[in-house]
């Protein structure tokens, strides 16, 4: 396979040649366009890109440059176990824990496929058992929360996913458990979710693939604590979810332990048990497994080489785009659906700490930009509050819309001739077109200059399958524009300084006098 | 007084010549520094800009820009009751919601601070006799939830305060009501909130200055409609926040009403009866009061014309440096504190929605950046997630950090011979350095370049005073940087074009084939 530096590549000076201003959305957004500009992605959903300031120049040279670049290859030696995380020397399976795309990875003589199928076998095995009350709390109650224990991806995909169902979930009679999530370290967070909460009737989800994440093992013992004190063994009440060879593993203090390992990335770890055994938990083993088949039908089709049938592939190549020759810092994540209020969240740690590196796959400092920052909150929210800046800022930003026909929990009400949901869909389609073509004005205050791009993802209704389509999407558009970049997508290695200063902190050894300073400040 | 486009000042020409990339953390930051660069805050707080890349030479020309623009004249002139807010030609008074800084405002007779005086007055004597059972729902029932129904301005800032109060009042017996939320025009938002509560135990505030709000007026209505599919009397559970003029005031609709003008613009308003109400009911008068007066006592420590004293001036200023200066085009806010989980929310609206201006306060086009991108989530979740791009990524991103010596609930539990909150706060000092000072590595990929700028606000706790200074602080800083950029902060007329352009949707008429046809992908 070729490795090569972006800004070697033939394509991309191809593409720093193309003008970036010349885009006139006012001329050519249209229903023709609307219309052409939609690439099919899994769980019945579409990819529209017509507000997208690319024309065929561009595309054809973002085609080159997918081919120049190998990535469907890449995906592929990615899909076969080939160690694509180069820094941390690992495969990358996440693809894997949701269906087979490519050949079986096969190590020390254990297929990694068959491992994750069969600890998905186990966890919605378990999650059954709870559901029928076979399984129950040590004071002989039934489970009715699930409060997972986890940081970072242990944390906010699964709380995502898990917000993003809830409400689909309770309208089709599927919400079998409530679910709460603890996750700072700050004592406030695990001390508020507690006190809300009947402890003899909660399952906590203990996740940490090493087994040795700070945050995460003191909030361990804060919820043991609480246990203790309340008269309940916590060995019936806590399951871990973590690697088979962390001390949290085939641990007498577990009622059960799940197995993911390393392969599988935090951020990427939603579809795997760390997700799974919460969401299977809260909505049943069907509907994880439906989510699962929504992701893996999205890995299928992001196989295709033809980029304008490829939506993650597309989606990707556009960002590079905007990112390295229209020169957008940013990228803004709006869905018009309150289910998905965590979801850019979700999409901030997946793309930041995915593709916030400033060294090639070798270590290598590049010298063109990667990861954009990404934030979001939930539209029509967004509208009353910082959409200013978006439609009338100095600067352009970015916007991934995602939007839906029908709501999650049909229960509505008519008011001035239209239902809510109505209102919503027409609020995210006048938006578009609205920053796509602004508006003019001889009153500067009142004038908007357009011109600001935006694609959006959408379907009937956000069902798990559409759920797992979307998750999958972003995850392979992160993936494909890392390979563009030709940076190492899959390992974290920006967190490991604060960590060891942290410890220094702690111990009372920081070496540092600013850092004593600021320890002595905040009352360390 | 004098109005300069700010790239016609002398100042601006004398901050470009500066060097940007001269400051050397790794020399420059120590305990001195730490102990030197610290300016008082109301509430008991500091702001520390040890972190900032800011030299005496830079200092020397942002208190010469901020002479020669006027800062602090403009501010009193503002106090004092002139049109700030040019493009709507309305005074800016949220300052006197909580505090009378300046000469008494009045207009047409009419003392304005004595209107909200009296408002105050009116809705803490209302609180106090929900709080007391003196008021009771339609069957009779206590109050328990109080439910705000509003959007942007009237729901991310009080949503933010409530969130940042709620254990610091549990903790201190101060929890009265449990509060809710209800904003998106997405009817799953309203549904899942409503579908948890119990109704006849509800008091509903409804907030919409001007009384015409879409989302809220069809919230509005699915409430109503609820209220009386369960035999209540809405009448008997629903306030109004409004503003005189409105079709919601004096309104046999509602139990009562209470009221703001058009003088205090929705992301301002959580000092007004728009967080005051639900506040009060919430936690007491008492307690929106000590809030009140952090804010008041922030805002007097504003006028203070030396900029190495007054906070909220040097963070503006140390601002627009980066953003004009060095070319940062975004800024993180990262609380380590869990009660403060939705402020970086509020910060992103009050901010950009002020500052995301492209036109001086007369109208003109500027040529020179105006207010950044602003987003952030609490410290400890940010590390494990978007950090990585902020260590490692290709750009800086100034960084706002804030922490606290104690937690609000001081519940708290020992691992490893220290408590959660103090490795929640070694972690905040940890980061900081790590940020200023990087680290070498021969591998790439284990380098850190460091140079990563940021300030901290720190306390010991955050009480009601605590976060009322915190408040004021932001808004104030952006009052200040609108200022600088000779724009208005005080107007929003970015958010119109989307909302005619629904109208034209909802009507049938839009009269654009783009925007029907994603009307019609989106089933409309």
């Amino acid at each position: 396979m070729n490795y090569t530096d972006f800004d070697k590549t033939a394509a991309y000076k191809q593409l720093a040649g193309l003008p970036t201003k010349g885009f006139n959305f006012r001329s050519v957004l249209d229903a023709a366009r609307v219309q052409k500009c939609a690439t099919p992605m899994a769980g019945e959903l579409t990819f529209s890109w017509a507000a997208k300031a690319v024309d065929d120049a561009v595309l054809k040279q973002l085609q080159a440059l997918a081919d120049e670049q190998e990535l469907i290859a890449k995906y592929k030696a990615l899909l076969n176990g080939e160690i694509m995380n180069t820094g941390e020397k690992r495969k990358v399976l996440h693809q894997l824990t949701r269906g087979q795309q490519g050949q079986p990875v096969v190590e020390n003589g254990k297929d990694l496929g068959d491992f994750y199928r069969k600890e998905l076998a186990r966890f919605c095995e378990f999650a059954d058992a709870v559901q029928a009350g076979k399984l129950k709390g040590s004071t002989g109650k039934a489970f009715r929360t699930v409060v997972q224990i986890g940081i970072g991806g242990s944390d906010l995909g699964p709380r995502a996913l898990y917000l993003a169902l809830e409400n689909w979930a309770a309208k089709e009679g599927k919400k079998k458990l409530n679910a709460q999530f603890i996750s700072n370290v700050d004592p406030d967070d695990g001390s508020a979710v507690i006190a809300s909460l009947a402890l003899e009737e909660c399952l906590f989800v203990l996740v940490s693939k090493s087994g040795t994440t700070q945050e995460t093992l003191a909030n361990e013992l804060f919820v043991k604590d609480k246990l203790g004190k309340a008269g309940l063994d916590s060995s019936k009440h806590m399951i871990a979810v973590t690697s088979e060879t962390s001390p949290l593993a085939r641990n007498a203090a577990y009622l059960d332990s799940f197995y993911i390992d390393d392969y599988i990335g935090g951020r990427y770890s939603s579809t795997s048990a760390v997700g799974g055994c919460v969401l299977s938990l809260a909505f049943g083993a069907q509907v994880f497994k439906d989510f699962l088949s929504g992701a893996a039908q999205a890995d299928k089709m992001a196989l295709e080489t033809d980029i304008l049938k490829n939506a993650a592939l597309l989606d990707a190549l556009i960002g590079v785009w905007e990112r390295n020759f229209c020169g957008y810092p940013y990228t803004a994540v709006l869905p018009y659906s309150q289910a998905l209020s965590r979801f850019p969240a979700h999409l901030q740690q997946l793309d930041m700490e995915s593709n916030g590196k400033r060294v090639n796959r070798n270590g290598q400092p590049v010298s063109y930009s990667t990861g954009p920052v990404v934030f979001g909150e939930p539209g029509t929210n967004g509208q009353h509050s910082f959409f200013q800046l978006l439609h009338q800022g100095t600067d352009i930003v970015p916007l991934q819309f995602i939007g839906f026909v029908d709501s999650q929990r049909g229960d509505d009400v008519i008011v001035d001739k239209s239902t809510s949901q109505t209102k919503l869909a027409a609020n995210l389609a006048a938006q578009i077109v609205a920053f796509a073509k602004g508006q003019d004005d001889a009153d500067g205050n009142k004038e908007f200059p357009g011109h600001r791009p935006s694609s959006l993802i959408y379907g009937k209704r956000l069902t798990p399958q559409a759920l797992g389509s979307i998750l999958a999407h972003f995850e392979n558009k992160v993936m494909f524009q890392g390979f563009v970049w030709n940076i190492n997508s899959f390992d974290q290695e920006g967190v490991q300084l604060g960590k060891i200063l942290t410890k220094k902190v702690l111990a009372g050894n920081s070496g540092d006098s600013a850092l004593e300073a600021y320890s002595k400040i905040l009352g360390i």
